[in-house]
């Protein structure tokens, strides 16, 4: 290896061991930091954010250029620019996440024990938590203003077709933890876009303590591959909705259309839907007919190409498929139990639906089926830390482990237990 | 590699895939299961071991003729011996797991969203966890107990000493799965003492969702370097206790001398005594004097030996060492700031103690150390799932991801999302 490489990645090293060390020491101060000082300083970013938009925006242009000369499809450069509205919006979230409760310090249990002990479980910051994500700059001040809320320093790692408009987000977080006197190493980015970066980040285990990535399949397959971290995440959101016998066929038609269409690149999109084979002749044809008329393509089963012959035919690896596409899978299943079958076998464990007006059968899908988000009634497109009222997410995680679902402030906290005496000791 | 070992180990990794898929299986049952069901499966289990002493007593000769004719210490002879009375105490803590709450389905969060949808958390079981220990072979009961009790499939592997008495406790666990009408592949164990068994489990990360340990330091940290399934669990327990100035001399000798000595061997026994140096011409020496007469030998700083001359001097090491014997390293701190920085450098987030009467420093403690377990006037030894009335517990965690602390049923859960809707589309 020449001698210039083996410097530079050294150099490399000690830059992320400097940035860990410096996070870990943040996390110990914002942990115990007052939650009106943690409120002063995210409304402080939310104002440097609104004071600083020209110079925001003007650090997006260099990136968007950038973009542009290189070439990046019509998708990335949207995820990409922050117009006047967008920074406005990331203002506001930040406001937002201000305003939730403080999710440190809650005694989320309490009990005596019959030698006076008293036992108490009080939530506590998880410590420092690492964020690798894409193009989209906006993350930057929602992940950081997540973090700072609930008492984690963070790492924060972006695209570097973003780095400028990061960068440029960043200096006015800092600015508000500076006015409220907290360290400004409560929120930090790794300064190169350098890839292997992200490789030693994923390593050091001594100074971070969580990983959440955000991006596409790929990135996410790397993370949880290279991991020696625990990983908060999601690789697919293979999202079924499923519409039972007992369903009412004008709320099926809304919903249906609405979870696969409103928005078809987000994780909660309804990739396959599931009929009773009882709605075959009837509901079927209305669902294929609305969807239709949505523009989605759809591939289906034998009886659905019966009902509408110009659907192209699902091939085995359709229920398998995330399209993040206006295209659907149409299943006839036989009932409830060949829903859940299948949805168990083919889903990822992210969201899951069923329309009907069987509250018995409604029961059992929840029951039964093995994901963080199950519904009833209602579009998979609600499966997202802001509607569900968490304020911001900062992922979703697909794990059973710590937080499952939407991933808010609350999910990045830990307990301790807190033990008062009166001089007790065991016998 | 000749035929036979590629043969072998063929089969060895086919067992293990069977077992797993035999465990997922049988933890999607077990999640549904009726509480009712699982304390009938627990009561007949507990019947099942009275019932079958002689022939526990009988497997458990067979380990103790092999271990004694392997050379095995006494220490260690004592862990594995089964005599009637701790017969019946296994017996006895698999009815306490029956009659604790059941912790799945519990609502643990739940609310309306302005559109009328309603969000409620639910804890569901984790899946299946892997129980990894040495040889004591009540875990075999405790484990499998608290595993069922949470709707968990369990996969077993006892060290190769306790072999044949595991084998005839799991009898009487499956005897019980099996009155109850529960598939008893709810709780197996690797049929195998190959040590190559335990490689191959800690990659099974489709059909094993956590891996347990329990054991010393060596098992532990082979666990945590290669597994690449999720670990609750403690190196170690490099505990302390810290008598600050203000502390009640009574309470604090007798603290001190039970947290040290009660129990040696325990992960929760204190391994360092911190002192305030107001102390030090005071309660020092009686602290000193008291764990001398407890037969507990000396490690001090050079103002302990000041006091107390014939104690040896502590060296660097000794402020990083797990005794598990009566041996205390004593150092006296200029007050609260340098003992929570001591502890927080030292520690090993297990289980950290203050004695003290004033309440703002035990509160100061209580918050800025950085452990699983905090406590102000009481025995460190009190860490332990009885003690804090879960009923038992499966280890503990000192690491913060999901459970932290005793691991007891109630974090062996996971939860879900389940959102009631009237039809609601998303804007």
């Amino acid at each position: 290896m020449p001698a210039e490489a083996a410097l530079k990645e050294e150099d490399l090293q000690s830059t992320m061991t400097a940035l860990g060390a410096a996070a870990r020491a943040a996390a110990a101060a914002l942990a115990l930091a007052d939650p009106e000082v943690k409120i002063r300083a995210l409304m402080a970013a939310a104002r440097a954010i609104r004071d600083n938009a020209e110079k925001i925006a003007a650090a997006n242009a260099k990136d968007m250029a950038a973009a542009r000369a290189k070439g990046l499809t019509p998708a990335l450069l949207d995820r990409l620019e922050l117009t006047p509205e967008r920074i406005e919006a990331m203002a506001k979230g930040v406001e937002e996440v201000a305003g939730l409760p403080d999710p440190v310090g809650r005694v989320l249990a309490e009990w005596d024990r019959p030698n006076g002990l008293k036992i108490a479980r009080v939530s506590v910051p998880l410590g420092v938590i690492g964020i690798i994500y894409e193009s989209r700059p906006n993350v930057t001040a929602d992940a950081g203003a997540l973090c700072l809320k609930s008492g984690n320093a963070a790492i924060l790692r972006g695209g570097s077709e973003s780095f400028h408009s990061s960068g440029a987000i960043l200096d006015c977080l800092q600015a508000g933890l500076k006015e409220a006197g907290l360290p400004e190493a409560a929120i930090q980015r790794i300064p190169t876009t350098d890839r292997a970066a992200v490789g030693i980040l994923l390593t050091m285990s001594d100074s971070v303590d969580v990983i959440v990535p955000r991006g596409g399949r790929g990135l996410i397959e790397r993370i949880q591959r290279e991991s020696r971290i625990p990983v908060f995440s999601h690789l697919d959101g293979m999202v079924h909705t499923y519409v039972h016998t007992a369903a009412d066929p004008e709320k099926a038609v809304k919903i249906v259309v609405n979870a696969k269409m409103r928005r078809t690149g987000i994780c909660g999109a309804t990739e396959t839907l599931l009929v009773d084979a009882a709605l075959a002749e009837t509901l079927l044809a209305d669902l294929l007919k609305a969807l239709s008329e949505a523009d989605c393509a759809i591939r289906g089963d034998e009886i659905v190409r019966r009902v509408m012959p110009q659907a192209e035919a699902a091939t085995p690896a359709d229920w398998d498929t995330e399209y993040l596409a206006p295209i659907i899978a149409v299943k006839v299943v036989s009932g409830l139990d060949e829903a859940i079958a299948h949805i168990n076998r083919h889903g990822s464990h992210h969201t899951e639906a069923i329309v009907t007006e069987d509250a018995a059968a409604a029961a059992r899908f929840m029951n039964e089926v093995d994901a963080g988000i199950v519904m009833h009634n209602a579009s998979t497109q609600f499966a997202d830390g802001g509607e569900f009222g968490m304020g911001a997410e900062i992922g979703i995680s697909t794990g059973k482990m710590h937080a499952r679902g939407p991933v808010g402030a609350e999910q990045l906290t830990s307990y301790k237990y807190k033990v008062q005496g009166q001089g007790q000791t065991r016998p």
